[in-house]
Parts: structure tokens; sequence; C-alpha cells
């Protein structure tokens, strides 16, 4: 069996500004633990996947930095997208490449910019959902089992255990958008319904065959790409196919629409690192809950703060729930609850002209 | 006439770390427009005193570069402590020096470690004291009108008005020590009370009579020392003598104690910049009152926030009255007002032996 891993890569996220710009957005930062985001999901995979079957989708502006970030990945393919179509077309382009190998071989689909802290659990999991691909023609979406009633992701809520000697695995029952607060705690209660983590795994063909009946543009463009793949009129095929691509994601595009699903419960610890604030998670807080990414705290009646100074002592005094970013170029204070607003400081540089700080 | 301009660059404090170090104290650094504290003291005298009569008492420590930040000063014209022993063995050690040249010498004793924002006026007043300090054998000291109920300075009590031409000098009623807030709403209100600034005006010949009458133990020490001053034996002969004298600011040991007083009333722009919070006059706010030393701030939802950020752009959401400094190995913040216990953190890393950082 052919196993490829093709690592969604496209992210331009603004929420990790200062540390993010539009030049190095997160996947390429190293945010928790030793190497980047995008890093640490490859080294993740090698037990799946080594580096020569690994495929990167990724945006033009960083397609560079990517490759030169892992150097054990064939450049042909670090995979560029002209410009952002969301991840139908990525997912969509990554199976036409593996289709032109072996249309049979399964693909795991992940983001590049999380962070999974149970790493054997994880590969287990991805083992089981990579037996079900092998199985049966359908498309295998891990769900990760809720640890609080997050609003901030879409929801999959699970059918029935088709196996009961694997009652991980499950028909797709429905797809929730993001709740609000009260139908996400129902959600938690129900035992039923799990944050959808965007990791998918599928054969190239079964995925080629959903967008064919789903996504019918999509599938024509994929076509006309497929001819060009790993030859030298690639770049120009992409330049001229994929401004033509209808922008979907594939959950919406796709896994919404297939009669072909499963879902695999997932409980390897998971942070999708979505602002800020979600790294006091993941870096090591001291008894007064102050959390540095890699410097020391020196803390006076300061509490719960979030701290990234490039290694520098933090001294707090008096202060608390802030986070406080410091860059080469930006200081950035805020408190910890409004982390989802640093946006706004983006907004505001772009409006000013100030590019070289977004 | 002879003038002499003596800096008291003494100053090791701890007020400004993280800016400040034990082997870079206040007075060393660019806290407010161009150049160190210490230089602009110098430049700001140069039309009384230009540099070849520039005596600067320092710190060992520090006299390697006080004499980098300072060469147009004569390299023999940085006397150096081997030990602090506060202001009266300074003065004292500054008047032998000048007297050796010449006794009648009218020294202006400053310290290094001041702000000036009216510089003509400076001027002007320093003038007048001068005049006076030539035509009277007196200690003059300069006395600044209060601008609020300062509890972080002493106070100087004028007498009566000696000369109706001149009503900015007066004697000396009495000296007070930093009062409480009700006793220096009090001063405030009385019109005669001035905060004792530290500067100082005298004939060398004058203040070692002074000394001799009320600190022999100090006069005696200073003829010991007398004799080597500006010959290769200085060095050892201040190693023999210094720890030897009395430990007395020239407030307490001298004038306090003497009978041949004036104060000159003072009205230039002054701070001591005591405290980060003090910079807060210093630097140019915004509307929204965030000042910054040396970048541009963004600020939503901020108010009166202060930050040192080596001239990064400061990003403040959501945060009011704080001061955050960066320096290349340290991040502090904490609220303005608790500006003063920043010398906490000094303590608990000297407790830690992590010297480096002090």
């Amino acid at each position: 069996m052919n196993l490829y891993a093709v690592i969604m890569a496209g992210g331009s996220g603004t929420r990790f500004w200062p540390a993010s710009r539009q030049r190095r957005p997160k996947q390429l930062l190293t945010l928790f633990g030793q190497g980047s985001l995008l890093q640490q999901t490859v080294a993740r995979l090698a037990p799946l996947a080594p580096p020569q079957r690994v495929l990167v989708v990724t945006g033009q502006a960083h397609a560079a930095d990517v490759a030169a970030q892992l150097p054990q990945v064939p450049a042909s393919q670090v995979l560029a997208e002209p410009l952002p179509r969301n991840t139908a077309p990525a997912a969509g382009l990554a199976a036409a490449w593996v289709a032109r190998r072996d249309p049979e071989a399964v693909c795991l689909v992940l983001p590049a910019d999380q962070i999974i802290t149970q790493e054997s659990l994880f590969i287990d999991t991805l083992r089981r959902a990579v037996e079900l691909a092998q199985a049966e023609e359908v498309l295998v979406t891990l769900g990760l089992s809720p640890r609080y009633p997050a609003t901030g992701f879409g929801y999959i809520e699970c059918g029935r255990v088709l196996d009961s000697a694997q009652p991980q695995v499950c028909a797709v029952q429905a797809f929730h958008e993001k709740p609000d607060l009260a139908t996400a705690q129902g959600y938690l209660a129900s035992g039923r319904h799990l944050w959808n983590s965007g990791m998918f795994v599928w054969r190239a063909r079964v995925l080629l065959e959903e967008i064919q009946r789903h996504l019918p543009e999509l599938a024509a463009g994929l076509a006309e790409l497929a001819l060009a793949l790993g030859v030298p009129e690639q770049e120009a095929a992409l330049a001229r196919v994929y401004p033509r691509l209808p922008s979907i994601s594939v959950d919406h595009g796709v896994l919404e629409r297939s009669a072909r699903l499963r879902v695999v419960r997932a409980d390897f610890g998971w942070s999708d690192v979505g602002s800020w604030e979600a790294m006091a998670e993941l870096w090591p807080p001291d008894e007064t809950g102050n959390a540095c990414q890699d410097g020391p705290v020196l803390a006076i009646e300061a509490q719960g703060n979030l701290v990234s100074a490039q290694g520098r002592l933090a001294a707090l005094l008096g202060v608390s729930g802030l986070v406080a970013v410091v860059t080469d170029d930006v200081l950035l204070i805020m408190p910890k609850e409004r982390s989802q607003e640093v946006k706004r400081f983006v907004e505001m540089l772009k409006e000013r002209g100030q590019d070289q700080l977004i």
C-alpha cells in the first residue's frame, strides 16, 4: 500500500501577529517545542510517511520558505498555489498529484499548523483511519473529543458505530457549524459531537470521485492540471487554471455532501493554536500561572500572564492575564481574553501602508 | 574669575532597571533627547564651563564609561571614587582638586542625572548663583519652586530676602526632610518652601573651610588627598584614604550646619528622573496619553501607558497605565504607579546570583 502525507500549509493567519507575518505565517513559526509547526508536523508523521512521501500545498509566497524548512522533502513535492482557493482545490490538487503515481494510494491530509502532544496516540489513530480508507471506499475524517464547549470549531455529529469491535469508528450523522455557547455545551454533554479537526484520510481516487460528483467545476480544473503535474509546464498550468477553481473548503464542498463518510474519534492531545491565548495550555506555566515561551519569568504579584519575548527575562509586577509579545520590531501587550482582536492591528497597519510590519 | 563645573556622577540607581544596570547607571543612559543624561549635563553647561573646566566624580566601576562618553573632558578630570561615600566626600574631593589650581575658583556642583528643559533659564539662574558666590563667602544652593506636593524630595525653607533688587535670593530658614503628603501640601501652599535640587555653587576655599568646621574628619582626609591629586600617586592615595572618610551627604554634613548659606529660587523645567513613571512628563504622549521613548505607538482602547522598547512599534490593546520596557535581555511590565518597586526585581536577581541581569 502506498501512503502519502499531504500537509495543508496555505495559512496566512494574522492571529499570531506580531510573530506571524504575511511572509512568515503561523506554520513557519516555532511556537512550541523544537522546530516550526510545519517541521514538527512532518517529523511527527515519519512513522507513517517518510519525507519522500510528504507533499506540501502552500501559497506561492511561502513555497521557498517551506522548501528551506523541509530540506528532506523533495522540492517537486512542495506545490505552490498561485492564489488561495481554500482547502477543496488544495486537497484535490494533492490527490491529483498522488493519483498520477498510484490512484489507490492513501492520503493523510493534515493542517501544517497544529500541535499534537500525544504523538504515539496520534499515530495509532491515523493508522486506524488508514486501515479504514484501505478497507472501504470512504472519506475518513478525524473528530476530536471536545474538552470544553468550544465555540470556535465546527462539530461532527457521530452516527451509528458500524463495527462493535471498533467503537471509535462511526458513520457521520451531521456536520454542524461553529455553535453558540449553549449549543456547544449541549454538544459537549451529548458525547456524540466531536471537534472537526481538519484532518482527513482517503484514497486519492475516492476523493477525486467525490469531487467529480459534488464539485464538477473543480474536477474539470483538476483534470486539466493533472496533465501538467510534475512536468515543466506545471507552474504555468497552475497559474492559468487555479484562478478559475471554486474557492471552497473540502468540508463544505465535498464531505458535507458525500454519502461515503466515516469519522474516527480521536483523543490525542491537540491544539489548533488558534490564538496567543491558546498558548497558555502549551507553554509551561510556573506556580503563579505565568507562562513564557522560552525565557525565565520573575513575577511579583503577577498571575496568569503569557509572554513570548525571544528568550528575555519577563519581569512582571502587579499585572495579570496579559499577553506580551516581543519581536524584532514590535512589542504587543493586551489582555489574554482579547487575543482574537490582534488582527485589528494588522488591519490598522494595512490601512496605513505599513506593510513591513504585517 | 575661574569657574569649574563639578558633575556628581556617583549614582548606581536601580530605579531604571532593566535599562539601568550596575555597570550602566542612569546617568549613562539616554532616556530623553540626544545623548546620555551625563552628556546632556555637560553640554548644557558649556556656556558657563567648557569641557576643559569640567570635573566628574564617579565610581571606579563607571570611570571608563564616563571618560568614553566625554572624550572632550580631560581624562585626568574624571575622578574615580574607590567606593561610594555619599556627596560630602565627593564634593570635598572636587573642591580640593580645584583649590590646587585656584582656591577662589567657583564650583558649580550638579548631579549628572537630571533633565532640564529650559536651558537658557537654567544658565541665567546659575549665573546669578555664581555672582553671589563671588560677591560673598557663602554656600549657594538652588531651590526649585515646587510644581506639586512632592513627598520624594527634601525642602529648603526660604528666609528673608537680602536684597530687594534680587527677590529670588534668600537666606535659608531651614532644611526639611522628605515630608508626608499633608506637610508637602502645606509647603506647596506656603510659597516659601523649595525643592532641594542637589545643585550648589560655592568657591572651593569656602566649601573646604565649612568642611573643616563641620566635618573635621573629612577635612583631614582631604588634606591628605590634596597632596596626591594630579600626580601618579593619586589612585593609591584615594584607595588608602577614601574608605576612612565619613559617608555623609553634603546637605546633612555641611549645608544644614553652616551659617554661610544662600538659596536661589529656580524655575527652569526640571526633573530628577526619579523613576520610569517620571518619564511620562518627558516623552511625547499621543492623544491617548500613551508615551513611547523612541518608537511609534498603535493603541486600541489603551490609555496612559509608558513604553521604552528600543524603537519597536508598541501595539497596545485594552491596557492602561502600564510601564513596559524592553532591553536586550529583559521585558518589564508593571503599573506606572508601582514604578518605585522595580528595585524588588534587582533584589530578587541579586539573591539568585543572576548578576548579569542587574
